[in-house]
């Protein structure tokens, strides 16, 4: 019977009845623990990467890493883990997403904010142009963001894609590399940040890229806060040339209590909630994975150590 | 040729240039009026229900009255209105509906109002449900509430539909008549109106009908102040029953700045701006009933006098 580590210690509590009950459903037998005396028999770690444990060697039979985060630019670059890294894919984390991001991005597109904050009780029709006349751009082409651009088409607005590499998705124009960066933000209104953090991302809406931008446009990023380039963006808010900013990551978490995120009048920051993990679904996700690996069989969502994701 | 007479002068300048277009693409030769001295030689009458106009009985050869708004309760009782009345079903208008409903259920949904207004800059990670488990009741299954309750369900949201008579529509659960009424609003936790203001919808949620929702329900009505009893409803949202309520249409409209609602903490408005017609798009649906009138054949959106829509 396979041993597996629960290695997420302020996540048990969520997993407790959810994994126990999803390795049922997915007819797998295995012993959970929370604690591994002896590392060598552990056969698969369920892991979060912010979670204490940081040396993968002394796990020298462990058939995979299970992570419960979608995001692990945490431990990718980690050398003592050599063992199969999976990241979490979970349906309805991605449901989540689509959810917050189709909402907000419905939020800018009609100019709530003027209305949810109207002190002097104005009445002010100015109608917002549907949104087949608001295209966004969509950087970012993995589950997440492939699923928020079917989402947005769904309701008319035009919607253009960008990734870092070539991808080919029938009814959505898909744009990569510096050349298609720059043709995806020059048309776009609003801006959706779904990508990994990697090194090439990092910073990826930066002084240059933000000044591609017509005026006003709005910039979600429910993806990670090293996409951009946070004093970049608040120069280019200060000047009016961003409309507004919806955040929902951010390079340190909690926002500092003195950021200037917090207080800009054109930002909106919410916090980390744009993708939580759910712990029924996920449980699930890790289980097939679980069942993947005794069966013999390739596991889903395997981290690609070049790209970092 | 036939002649035409706009009769909604203060809507003349949207349709300008976007009338003679629609009848040039719709192949219909006609003379557009802004004044008809003689009626009698009025063959169309192209109208909304706030135009001066209120005696349609000179107008004695009008094959149709088309109106530009999708409400006709103003003028459906008027008794010198004996031509056929088509009231507006504007593809762009039905898009800027769902885009509204979509947009403030998502607000409801994923509980926008505390980031947006946040003035102690508090990072609470408490996460909203998914839609799928937010069931939305959607009161009116006419072109929008059936367009709106198809987006809401796309994104996951369990919808019930709500209408007077009997619908059946694939996919939707559909309940109708009193017994109807109150299986549907005591699962919702958020109430969509999107029914005409007849005599039977008037104040269709009252006292009796809020208390029906589990508590902490929200309410968006896009459809008309009158299918809602504002004091049931303030006096619901100040004991807390009714949640939220965001409205966009009222008895009264500009809502005069004493009503309780522009101040109320629990109430959103917005200025009547759900449903906005597109002259573009609205003059396609004009040309076309013209050209349909010339041809003999049946107009599209006829009102039944009897139902008041």
């Amino acid at each position: 019977m396979p041993m597996v580590l629960f290695a997420a210690p302020a996540l048990w509590d969520d997993y407790t009845e959810a994994l126990p009950r999803a390795l049922a459903e997915a007819g797998v037998a295995a012993t959970i623990v929370t604690q591994a005396p002896d590392p060598a028999a552990v056969d698969y770690i369920v892991y979060a990467p912010s979670a204490p444990l940081q040396d993968f060697a002394p796990f020298t039979r462990a058939k995979a890493v299970l992570s419960l985060w979608a995001g692990v630019e945490r431990i990718v670059g980690n050398a003592s883990l050599t063992q199969p890294l999976c990241r979490m894919v979970d349906p309805w984390l991605t449901e989540g997403m689509v959810e917050w991001v189709v909402g907000h991005a419905l939020r800018h597109h009609l100019g709530m904010d003027r209305h949810i904050v109207n002190p002097g009780h104005v009445w002010d029709q100015t109608c917002p142009p549907l949104a087949r006349d608001r295209p966004v751009a969509m950087l970012g082409l993995g589950t997440l963001g492939l699923a928020c651009a079917r989402a947005l088409q769904a309701l008319h607005f035009p919607v253009t894609g960008w990734s870092r590499s070539p991808k080919d998705v029938p009814g959505l124009t898909c744009l990569q590399g510096e050349a298609g960066l720059e043709q995806a933000l020059r048309g776009a209104q609003i801006v959706v940040t779904l990508l990994p953090r990697t090194p090439q991302t990092e910073n990826l809406l930066n002084a240059r890229t933000l000044a591609l931008l017509p005026q006003g446009a709005a910039i979600l990023n429910p993806g990670r806060g090293a996409l951009i380039d946070d004093a970049a963006l608040l120069a280019a808010l200060d000047r009016g040339h961003i409309g507004h900013a919806t955040l929902d990551t951010f390079r340190v978490e909690p926002l500092p209590p003195d950021h200037p995120f917090w207080a800009h009048p054109r930002v909106i920051v919410t916090p980390h909630i744009a993708a939580d993990t759910r712990p029924a679904s996920a449980a699930r996700v890790i289980a097939e994975n679980i069942r993947r690996g005794e069966a013999g069989e390739p596991f889903l969502h395997l981290v690609d150590r070049a790209r970092g994701y």
